[in-house]
């Protein structure tokens, strides 16, 4: 289970970094460019997690496999033609994976968060940081509105809910590992059910 | 006095926040936008300060009130028709709460850092720094020039002198309580006369 | 030796900063603004490098003269004609100077990431980000798309093969010093060889 779910979590990641080289082609960065944005994209939120909670070194120091591993997809997505990133099929399956680790950083960022004693919903705000800041800064650096406070497909609401779903579970029934499956599996059914029917806030 | 200065505090953060509401509402964001902005501009100063000064859990994390107050106002703000932020009336109260919170945020930053022994002049740009990061932030992400680099009337400044009205009168008084207060007394002052004058600096 | 590397970390951070009062002035900012952009290209990558790395108090703060110091230039910077940034010959001292303080930084984030038990590779990350990211924050709050992260002449490539110099040489010979040398030197030479072959990366 515990694998499954560290599975999760770096197929999130990896999705994550594909929408920041993703960002980076289309803004015609160069390598340097293109690595940076991955990593910020797949690392910004948590690292900003970290730091709000205080937690040293944080987690991408002590895990430099990941930093390691976005290098070498950053050189891939850099040689790759640009048309690729824009395949419907490759679309559906980032916009998945990413859902993904959308339900993964928020139940590790509540999870952390009340852990560490927090307010039920400081925690539940903490798994929003983590599961959405790293594409906020995407799109910062890029010049860009942040997509996630846009009027998208229930982006942070997604996470949000997802948060609350860790924290009831963990609350109720005491394992970690079954509120962590919970919020992975509400993000991930209210993202794809939103981007389906494109379910929108009302206000 | 402690009362009316934490009164002050509370009156600042809502007048910050709705500035960042009217700012996401401007940018035709949803319910998360204007919730976020409103979060990001009036508790990202006090955010900053603390991850500076490595102050643990960050101040908004302890009185998670604060973060449940503007869920409520973000709400109504989103459900609140657009025109009703640009009446004369609101913006004139807006500004003038806006001074308050600038002045009592100036103090708190100019305050913890004197605290900690940093030199006064590193504690007048915390202060500063507290004051108005987080309207810098809204600016940025709402993809603007910060408003307060520009040469508008004299916000950061305001906050600049009164900061150091705080550390005077604390260094020569001993007395914390009179020194924010006159602290947001010379920074609204300030404020409010660079508004109605149109002061802006010379250079 | 150690007044020499000192001697070039001043250097480079007034060169830092320099480029960012230039930014302030084309985006029409008055003194406040000017001075902000300066402290943050200038001091940006070496505070994010502290709070990364759980350093308090930051470098600044410990030495506010840093502070004071570009205060006192901002101030000039602002009176001084608009062209004068763009004369020749300020440019190429400016870009000169720029490049010590690239290899200097870098040396630095690398080193204290190295000292704190990191990963080679992460050392290497933290050198990056402690040489760039001060212009990230720059061009962010200027509302461009980090100059950095687009194809230029060799920005951040010089910053990692420096910060990689260091690690090796620091190993190899045991001598911290010279390390830093080698990585400022190594650093200095890619920069300008780049900017004067205008050697950019293939992808």
């Amino acid at each position: 289970m515990t694998t499954l779910i560290k599975t999760i979590e770096v197929l999130g990641i990896i999705a994550f970094a594909l929408t920041g080289f993703y960002a980076a082609r289309k803004k015609r960065m160069d390598l340097i460019g293109v690595y940076s944005l991955g990593m910020l994209t797949a690392l910004g939120g948590g690292s900003l997690r970290d730091i709000i909670l205080d937690r040293h070194p944080l987690f991408w120091m002590e895990h430099y496999e990941y930093a390691v591993l976005l290098l070498a997809l950053s050189i891939l997505a850099s040689l790759a033609a640009q048309d690729i990133f824009e395949r419907r099929s490759l679309v559906n399956i980032m916009l998945a994976l990413d859902a993904l680790g959308l339900g993964s950083f928020s139940a590790s960022g509540a999870s952390l968060a009340d852990q560490m004693g927090c307010a039920l919903f400081v925690s539940s705000l903490l798994g929003v940081t983590t599961g959405v800041f790293g594409g906020v800064m995407r799109d910062i650096v890029c010049n860009e509105i942040p997509y996630v406070f846009q009027r998208t497909e229930l982006y942070a609401t997604c996470s949000f809910i997802g948060a609350w779903t860790y924290l009831l579970v963990v609350r109720s029934s005491g394992s970690d590992i079954m509120a962590v499956i919970a919020c992975i599996a509400v993000t991930f059914a209210l993202r794809v059910l939103a981007l389906r029917y494109k379910i929108r806030l009302p206000i």
